[in-house]
């Protein structure tokens, strides 16, 4: 019988989102009377743009007739989208990126769990801990990660960088070198986003320990202060060590419609066994010539339609609406005696939990006593213990509702299960 | 700084479709009189059904309202079509196939790229040779190939299946038994379908070895004869040792709009290095949840509107359009004196280049002297040296314009370059 990847076993059995579910689920079988408040998962609910509407249409239109029909692109995407990204995200902070390093994709999750492959199974990765679960399981996979301790919550063979309410949720610089970096900034779960400064150093330690950084700035769209960099690539000496992943979803609601994309810029280098610099570029085209098909035509003309003034002032507006729902959820908790964490350049907020509760207690005190669904900081690594996420992609109405909620549970800062 | 993963370094540098661009580019700018005929690469060029566009449009619409907006879908795929394949692809051929059982993906070439990753790296795979590049490719770059041996044009660690005009193109069973077997049919380049009775031997020998089948069915909707399974569960045995790959692309044009589905029956198992069985079915649902985020709503919506009879109707309107210009070629190139295989149940058709040419000989022969572009047989693997690949996915009036030059350049079983 075929032999499988071993490392698949060593996967705590189930995922978080999926945990989450299940426990919603059975607490609306039991109390059917109950409304229930999702503040849990990161998607988007408003709907598509106006302009991204037109453009799906019309391109669905040019498939319609022989002359307009389009069968396999580029796997890297079409140049019309590649130059639109790099003349609407990039050229407008001073950073010139060449569309020949951007890759098109069907969306960050895909490609930052992917990205990995081009590694060799020795490489040690280093993730800020708490942190999105796709870079950790996808090196798990590869057979990265070493051992998983069940009671520490964490892999052996895994650097964390602890992002606490102590170090004001900045990772310190690691104390052993790793080979490759994940950073998410502005930071899903936490919320937070670091200065120029605070990211230059990690651009400098990247560049002095011969580094890589794989920067995911799928909430760039919701920084509000400035100072705060959008693209890793405004830093000096960047584009030596620093790959980039963007996503339409949360900007643009792409969440259902899938588009996303990654830079390598030509000078981003790693080393062979026998210690010659091989750019990574080349690597990832060979991956993605190799293992996908290229983003839909229709969905990169809708992309494209983004960087439309019209798909500006909408994608801005979608983003003001759920920021003003953070900044509900900020005051809403504050003003019941929380403390609160991000949500100032992210649509992520990170609360302590209330009274030394473990993360999942409070998640079944909101849930059964509140009726409102978030997430249990503890599942986005052991870092998270004791700390909550709640999201703004609801809509105003349900979003101040469950503030109501929460303010009329009483005082939070000397609350205790009852 | 970070180390690659060297099996990159032994991919050929170039890859076959990109060689033939280039190729065919260079002859353009020195002969922008000749008119072109292409065909070479495998992809479709009518435009996508009444029915499938009709299906999109109305799905955008859903995705611009508050009631119908879809975000972040089911990684496995949505319940309707995972629910229309069953009832549409499988039922009607005696085969019961549970929707949970069906993972709905972006493409074949995704699905057939990934699947590997579930399997050990010791793992030994089998190819029929020639072959579709990707099964090879991606197992090189799992570490699961060996090296590369330039002057064969095979790698060492893999079990070449040779299907030439001898045998008939159909392969014989391994001498030395592989973990994992691959096999495309109706065949892509050959163009060959098995019957049951020789399909089964390929159950019956992975039942009685513990091997696994991964069946790619991409063409099935393309086979006219009767007695030639169009799926492999068609066979005693098969859901226990066998995954089958499916792909919109071919029947229905998705080449541009990206869908594809696998099966991966409850049933089918590999062994852990301690020896018990593990089914495949979670860890390719693990793999998806970590690394995939779902197909669009609206490409679902899309290759849900295949299977209604409307949709029906289209897709056999088209798929005969194709195989009229399967039988033009086979008659066409059979009256100019060559021999020919293949185009009766898949749209491509297979030809033994005359006068003992090389594959590639051939090929420059074609583009130089009839402005013809194909691929040359040797770009699949060592046994498609002195073969010729032509598909059936041009116009009618530009596959008989093709017939009409190789007639007009001469008794081609004499034929020798001049």
């Amino acid at each position: 019988m075929a032999r499988i990847n071993e490392e698949y076993l060593k996967l705590p059995g189930s995922y978080l989102f999926a945990d989450i579910a299940h426990k919603v689920e059975a607490f609306k079988r039991a109390h059917p009377e109950t409304e229930i408040i999702r503040l849990g998962i990161g998607d988007v609910t408003r709907p598509l743009p106006p302009s991204v509407i037109a453009a799906l249409h019309k391109a669905v239109d040019e498939q319609a007739t022989p002359e307009g029909f389009r069968g396999y692109g580029p796997e890297q995407g079409y140049a019309f989208l590649r130059e639109a990204i790099a003349e609407g995200d990039f050229a407008p902070r001073g950073v010139e990126i060449d569309p020949a390093d951007i890759f098109i994709s069907d969306g960050a999750k895909g490609d930052l769990g992917n990205f990995q492959e081009l590694f060799g199974r020795e490489s040690v990765i280093a993730v800020t801990d708490p942190v999105y679960p796709v870079y950790v399981d996808s090196n798990v996979m590869a057979g990265r990660a070493g051992t998983f301790d069940e009671k520490a919550g964490s892999w052996s063979g895994i650097v964390y960088l602890p992002c606490t309410a102590e170090n004001g949720f900045i990772p310190s610089l690691p104390a052993k070198r790793p080979d490759v970096i994940y950073l998410c900034l502005p930071n899903n779960p936490t919320g937070t986003a670091l200065s120029r400064a605070d990211l230059q150093r990690w651009v400098d330690y990247a560049r002095a320990n011969e580094c890589l950084i794989l920067f995911d700035a799928a909430y760039e769209a919701y920084i509000r202060e400035e100072g705060i960099p959008h693209s890793i690539y405004e830093l000096e000496g960047a584009r030596e060590v620093a790959v980039e992943f963007r996503s339409f979803s949360k900007p643009a609601g792409f969440t259902g419609l899938r588009c996303g994309y990654v830079v390598v810029p030509e000078t981003v280098r790693a080393r062979s066994a026998e210690g010659r610099t091989v750019a990574l570029k080349p690597l990832w085209n060979r991956r993605q010539t190799t293992k996908y098909n290229g983003c839909p035509y229709i969905v990169q003309r809708a992309a494209e339609a983004v960087y439309t003034p019209q798909g500006r002032r909408e994608v801005r507006e979608n983003v003001d609406y759920y920021m003003e729902n953070a900044a509900t959820i900020r005051s809403g908790l504050q003003e019941a005696g929380l403390e609160v964490y991000g949500g100032v350049n992210a649509p992520y907020i990170w609360l302590k939990t209330p009274g030394g509760m473990d993360s999942w207690t409070f998640f079944e005190v909101l849930l059964h006593e509140l009726g409102i669904v978030g997430t249990p900081g503890v599942g986005f690594g052991p870092s998270g213990e004791g700390y909550f996420r709640l999201t703004a992609f609801g809509s105003h109405e349900n979003t101040a509702k469950a503030m109501r909620r929460i303010a009329e549970a009483g005082h939070w800062s000397t609350w205790k299960k009852g």
